[in-house]
């Protein structure tokens, strides 16, 4: 087992790409009264959608620059990297902005148990109407 | 040129597909202090994530009954129905809510050019970075 660098929490972990966004790009994003912008995470193997959350400006910048998830969490007014205590990293392959530039779309390689804190894959489990599916795609 | 049923707008139109939520369903929802929930729409076929917007409870209840998306816009406050107006109308296949109930996901089905008012299929079609591909999955 050769010595993994420090972006790699453990042997057998997907890589970690950086996406070398301008300040520009970073700062154009609208955020919205709070500073805050909505987040979707899609998984890159399936295109399942995985979850939903807020970043902020700095959150943006530090899944940018680490290449996994960071989050603002509104309840506990703190910053949050997905999987850090769960070990369900999300792993960043691109990164897209909307046409209206306040919505952003993470595409990232999932690893772990999934992106729910319920243990389910996605957090989208549920359909109205009692659809059984596990989810969508 | 035929006369159309109401809810079968052209010739050739996918098919219409009422989702039989139920009324606790629909007013679970944990939606915001303005009454609304963000709502992410995914392309059925390809997975592809394509708008993101806002439902208030009343727009939830007419996708789910009317099988097409309706939105309420904080803008312009006001219901708008996707495509009514360009035509690139959006068929509920299924709809899903996320673990905290928060968020939605709609999986449809996109007629016409696609969802974004810029004539792009997705509204995701630009990457930090420049990455010059059309989109995800």
């Amino acid at each position: 087992m050769s010595a993994a660098p420090p972006t790699a929490p453990s042997p057998g972990s997907p890589s970690v790409t950086p996406i070398a966004a301008t300040d520009a790009e970073i700062r154009a994003v609208a955020y919205d009264e709070d500073g805050l912008v909505p987040a979707i995470v899609q998984e890159a193997e399936t295109g399942q959608v995985l979850m939903f959350a807020w970043m902020n400006e700095d959150a943006l910048r530090r899944t940018l620059e680490t290449g996994r998830t960071w989050f603002w969490s509104r309840s506990r007014q703190e910053y949050w990297c997905k999987g850090e205590t769960s070990g369900d990293r999300q792993y960043v392959r691109a990164a897209y902005y909307d046409c209206d530039m306040d919505v952003l779309l993470f595409v990232v390689e999932q690893e772990g148990r999934g992106a729910c804190h319920t243990g389910e894959r996605s957090c989208f489990f549920r359909a109205f109407g009692g659809d059984a599916e596990p989810g969508p795609v």
